[in-house]
């Protein structure tokens, strides 16, 4: 139909180069990335036919009418005769975008789309990049609450620390939707479940053990809640001035709060102070690691050195002392990979249209992940590939189920 | 992919009768437009592939980096390198919709999900629903003017009078992006239109006509602005109170800059007072006019009884007095459908990245669609069919030469 014949995309990608005013053509040639990102990475479809004017009565008016008018008497008709239920808002302000930083709105937008597009091709999750133009966290918050009637559930993505956890918060007080701030739970569940896995794999039950978290901000506080929650033996937590204990006169709130539950040790002093001796590093901090820390590390550890581009400890080093490496990067085994949690944990939610993602959901999904490797488990294989067919179906399953056990669940 | 395995909305159209509690199929079986919209109307799909971990690396991480630093660096690149300049939102508060009222946002959005999917068919522009939790003015403006950075435009949608004016131009002050009420200018674009047909084929030019309005809404002033700029003869505008005029103690600020620039004959009273003698009647109303005010019209007169699904004057009745008769229905011939502007002027205004929607755009809009009839020009074709697959393409080349020719354009 006439889509194909004014699609302002469509002109974007085909007028010739001689009109582009020629800024684009050195960045196209400098990296592919670019040629791939012209003119957007997403669309919208129609999923009912608007072919002729009896598809438009019931498309659009009359029909939409009566659907309308059920919906304001029966508000939760909503969750069956719009695509609410299968909507999620990738929100984000732009401040604590990938290793860049505060980058600001606009430009963050292409990781908000390639967030969108993952949620569709691993979750069949619909999902809108919303990249919002403020950044003080009562604005945020309402923001997203007037929002909320239009969405199934709201994905916060790359909000800086400490504003992401009273964003969160509040949202989910407000909200009868699922909040999740993927920073920090989807790296935790995927976290959790290669840890697991490593533990298995050396026979030692995960109270055992003890880790150490490199790194204070979104994904080390979420990290260090979840191994707490899942039963490890102990966690300790470092930023840049050290190890988070509760002598530390400098700590802040969330990080108090840090201290209550974590380092049942007492450790004091440096990262690497902590790492003496300990089963299991966990990098999320972009900082490095000296070989020698490593080195001191209890024997068969496991260094799962996550920061991306540059791992806190390259696999070389690591493999030399500890029983199982991973990293963030998929050039190497064992890469911890968000994608393997967000999309199956989002479409079990609103599979059962759940008000919320809680604990005990995203415990199962870490469970449900780690299990898909199953009897091939081995050093270089305790996380499955994101490409693993079984894995969205499996954590969907699993967050689906938990959600109704939890009575979470509103279907 | 997995997509097709998880996807919500599949298992929510699949599941079988006795799982859904059977709240729904009385509905679905009491009119086929529930059955239409369960699971929604529309979806999102990712435009470049995301098979492997090649893909993906230059889709998200790490290739997206340097797409977000290209952008943070050369603010304008948003507009190549990501779907903003394809994308509109689509914004209401659920409070004017159809003929159905304040139903609030929940229940709007089969409506707005049905204008997002007229956008896609008929001007493939990509359109995302946003039904806000908030009515009040203030909120409404803020809440937009912190999204805008993910779209290219801004669709108002069925929010009530008189605060879709201040809305509208609130937000057209403090962004560079188009704001466009289509409740206004899309009904008086094809007004316009219909109206210029009708006056070819009676041989007058616009300047000898005057007209009447039924109804001082969103559509009635703006109706009643366009027709003056397109210069007409004369114009009275009728609330229920009566006709607009400058001797009435009880307009609201927007009536009374209405009653500033029409009605120079200087009419008061009733609707009837004003239809006597007079040649075009536009009813934007849902009220009834009776069949003697019809027949006081002047000879060879146009009534356009836009009101749905019941008509001002039915057409039956319309034909015994008037030279053309056109509706709002899609039953009879001539609809008055604000489909055939929306997508066309979106589109244009998009494909040259204009700051915002002129009054020349709009006049262009309305000129290219009533030139599609061309020399097929007859009293029951003034205006082309909503399926014309020539309209939306006029539209779009019309608008983006008046954009380029005011001075708006971007590119």
């Amino acid at each position: 139909m006439a889509a194909e014949i004014v699609n302002p995309r469509s002109d974007s990608e085909n007028r010739d180069a001689s009109e582009q005013g020629g800024g684009a053509e050195p960045l196209e040639s400098f990296d592919p990335a670019f040629a791939l990102h012209r003119g957007g990475k997403m669309a919208v479809q129609a999923t009912v036919p608007v072919r002729d004017k009896d598809d438009l009565s019931l498309a659009y008016t009359p029909g939409v009418a009566k659907v309308c008018s059920a919906i304001a008497e029966q508000p939760e008709l909503v969750h069956d005769y719009t695509w609410k239920s299968s909507v999620v808002a990738v929100v984000t302000d732009g401040t604590a975008v990938l290793g860049l930083g505060d980058i600001g709105p606009e430009a963050s937008l292409p990781v908000m789309e390639g967030k969108a597009i993952l949620f569709k091709q691993f979750g069949g999750v619909d999902a809108v990049p919303l990249a919002l133009s403020c950044t003080d966290v009562d604005e945020i918050v309402e923001t997203v609450v007037r929002l909320a009637p239009s969405f199934g559930g709201v994905n916060l993505e790359d909000i800086s620390a400490p504003r992401c956890f009273e964003i969160e918060r509040r949202l989910q007080e407000r909200l009868d939707i699922p909040v999740f701030h993927d920073d920090q739970h989807g790296t935790a569940v995927v976290t959790l479940a290669a840890l697991r896995n490593a533990a298995r794999l050396s026979g030692r039950p995960l109270g055992e053990l003890r880790a150490v978290i490199s790194g204070a901000g979104a994904a080390g506080v979420a990290i260090a809640k979840m191994l707490v929650e899942a039963g490890i033996g102990d966690v300790a937590v470092a930023d840049r001035k050290g190890v988070v204990s509760r002598d530390r006169q400098d700590l802040t709130p969330i990080k108090a709060e840090l201290a209550s539950f974590t380092n049942k040790a007492g450790i004091s002093g440096p990262l690497e102070s902590a790492l003496a001796g300990a089963d299991v590093f966990i990098g999320v901090s972009g900082g490095t690691v000296p070989e020698s820390a490593v080195a001191s590390m209890a024997e068969g550890a496991f260094v799962f050195a996550m920061a991306n581009p540059t791992p806190e400890v390259h696999p070389e080093v690591a493999h030399k002392y500890a029983a199982v490496v991973a990293t963030g990067r998929s050039d190497f085994p064992n890469q911890i990979n968000n994608v393997l949690a967000f999309p199956g944990i989002f479409a079990g939610a609103l599979q059962v249209r759940a008000s919320r993602i809680t604990e005990g959901m995203k415990l199962a999904a870490a469970e449900a992940l780690a299990s898909v490797v199953g009897d091939d488990l081995a050093a270089d294989y305790v996380i499955p590939s994101p490409f693993d067919e079984r894995v969205a179906p499996a954590v969907t399953a699993a967050v689906a189920a938990a959600a109704r056990a939890e009575g979470v669940a509103r279907r």
